[in-house]
């Protein structure tokens, strides 16, 4: 082992501290005084390791270690810090200290790399606080959009107020986008949050690409009243439409056995949520993935045209509002061969997984060339804190990513141009 | 018409101000600070009617006109000030205002009543604060639970707190409780909040009891997961099965063609409430209400039936916590015959009602005879902003309740002896 695993595991219980509920879970909003905390203490490890360290205007938390050529495209690896809200302590944190780990390892060894190497905590990678997710890395990447700002938290806070609150000024965000080619590669190392190598008894997976979601918020309006005076047929009662809806979405990705489709009504919210009153409004969310984007497309269709009809049998007005999207977007096979030809050093064939859940990659990959290790964890249970990785898996995961690093920085390869989207 | 029109339209248009939302609704949480506005208006309107203004230790607001002898038992006449979250401005406050007006005409006509007359806004009669109603109503009867105090609101605040904060004693409580035999009668006007009268065409009616609802916590506990990973055959997601729950509560009322029976999901709260992660749990409120008893019952067991084979096919654990129930209860035929006589002589044959809502009314009727008038809302709207009653129904009900209770306290009756709960 190259990487220190005493330092990476002590440092992994210590971050869990900050922000922790219940006995294993963590809760580390985006912009939130708690996640600040952690950019204190993860931002001196960085330093430790010999990085120069900042917090860009988008909220990310950047440690840089320079490399021979202070101009060369730089290596990012990346993952975030802030977590679900009900999370576990690995989804995301895994990745950031795996990183600042392989930064200190090349360090302590004298390893000067040829171009510089950067560890990113990305800014409100999760995106439940303002309903929008991988905010920083579509910021560097210069992919934000018209709301991203304006979106309020449950509490009524804007974005660009946490952002102020948090010490970053918004209307010098363009300073912190990187210029297009400025990003040789990106590599990001997380759980797997899935239970595809926890069945197959293998640590490490390499990641062929991410589907990503379809992100929708429906709203559905009826009308309120008293709950025991309005006559059932006489109801327009905007709950029933969504539940109708909630069980509908779980029929349309179920109709094809065994495809790996998923629907999920996440949040759900009642207007006025008085137990005497019919329901007003209702809002929810509508969380919809699937590898193969056709039937994806499909199965979004179908879901739009039986909220239209639930509309109309139950005498509701509706919306739906298109939060987010991504098509599949592939990792690099140059990298995904590096990453397989050191898994094998290790003593290990890595099988080749497409993940469900997106990550700060998906935004990099407008950008550069990514790759992706996903580390095992235990039973595919994340979003909750009773997720679980090993020490050992997760050491095993960082030593792989260091040996990646390291096979992409010692000797300046033929310097890759990025000739824009090749996957639009 | 003995009654002050111009009086009455005037304060119920000033006292919607207090709490105004939108255009024509209001929200006046109970014992609030802005309940007690409305307590410190109404009281002046009570004092200026010569009545003796106390708020008890339940947080009811009581103005009492002095009879011939003091030490007989008092004609009450209730209804409440606080409001839905999204409410109407007639829900309550009609009738509080229509007692004040009926006996500032008593007072103005110089008829000296033989009993003691009392009007009372009774605290927190909608319960959706802390999801439980009828508080100050069941209090004066000695009707409290002993989890009454220690339910808390959706901010953490105890029902115990809010007292203290609103100026009562909590620990006092016991000396306001009406001893028994010390409420003569009790009388109330309510908008109907239903559509019965308006389809009639018809301004008042008299109310012959009240189907009182059941009123159930549900809570489904399940398995938080990423919404990207895990499966669906693997899920164990709480939402999907309230949503079979609201649907299935539904379709058990609605079996019988044409009956009354109606089944309400009004406040749902889902956690984590993460569009990313898979429902770990759900809690849902369930309103159940028909006049036919045995009717409800059945419906109650096909409903806890079927949330136990949702909770199997779905792996999910439950609760199902009972918050109130209440069986029906009739109003005195003595009064119900006052009431037509009186409606007779303003030139109207008042058609007879069911109330599906239930009132301060059913808390008294364990303690005293009552009689209840209904008036006229249009479209049967209720809970909800756009509930509205026009000024010459308000009016014309006033009317009737001041000439009701003119016949209940002019001459001495043979007093009737409360001989318990008749209704048991």
């Amino acid at each position: 082992m190259n990487i220190n695993v005493q330092r990476l595991s002590r440092r992994l219980a210590e971050l869990s501290e900050i922000g922790k509920i219940e006995e294993t879970g963590v809760c580390r909003p985006a912009l939130s005084p708690v996640e600040k905390r952690a950019f204190d203490l993860v931002g001196g490890w960085m330093e430790e390791a010999g990085m120069k360290v900042r917090i860009d205007d988008f909220g990310n938390l950047i440690g840089r270690l320079e490399g021979e050529d202070a101009a060369a495209p730089v290596l990012m690896i990346g993952s975030h810090l802030d977590s679900q809200p009900y999370g576990g302590r690995f989804d995301g944190a895994a990745g950031v200290l795996a990183g600042v780990e392989a930064a200190a390892a090349l360090a302590e060894q004298g390893i000067r790399p040829v171009r510089p190497v950067e560890v990113v905590s990305f800014c409100d990678e999760e995106g439940w606080r303002w309903g929008k997710g991988l905010f920083g890395s579509r910021g560097i990447t210069g992919r934000l959009e018209v709301d991203d700002l304006k979106r309020t938290d449950k509490d009524g806070v804007t974005r660009e107020q946490a952002l102020r609150d948090f010490g970053c000024d918004p209307d010098r965000m363009a300073e912190s986008v990187y210029l297009p080619g400025s990003i040789h590669a990106y590599l990001e190392l997380h759980i797997e949050q899935g239970p595809v190598l926890d069945q197959l008894q293998v640590p490490l997976g390499v990641v062929t690409g991410i589907s990503g979601p379809v992100w929708l918020t429906v709203e559905f309006r009826g009308f309120a009243g008293h709950a025991g005076s309005v006559p059932m047929s006489l109801r327009r009662d905007a709950l029933v439409g969504a539940a109708e809806a909630i069980l509908a979405l779980r029929r349309i990705v179920a109709q094809e056995e065994g495809s790996p489709g998923v629907g999920t009504v996440g949040d759900l919210k009642v207007f006025p949520n008085s137990r005497n009153i019919i329901p007003e409004a209702v809002t929810f969310t509508v969380d919809l993935r699937d590898i193969d984007l056709e039937r994806r497309h499909r199965y979004e269709r179908e879901l739009r045209e039986t909220i239209a009809s639930i509309a109309v049998r139950h005498g509701l007005d509706y919306t739906i509002r298109d939060d987010f999207r991504s098509e599949p977007r592939y990792c690099a096979e140059w990298i995904q061969s590096l990453i397989r030809e050191e898994g094998r050093r290790l003593g290990y064939d890595l099988p080749a997984l497409m993940s469900g859940p997106f990550h700060d990659a998906l935004a990099l990959s407008y950008v550069c060339d990514y790759g992706m290790i996903f580390v095992r964890c235990k039973n595919g249970i994340s979003h909750n804190p009773l997720e679980f990785t090993s020490t050992e898996d997760l050491a095993l995961g960082t030593e792989l990513l260091f040996r990646t690093v390291r096979r992409m920085i010692q000797t300046k390869p033929v310097e890759r141009s990025w000739t824009g989207d090749k996957h639009e």
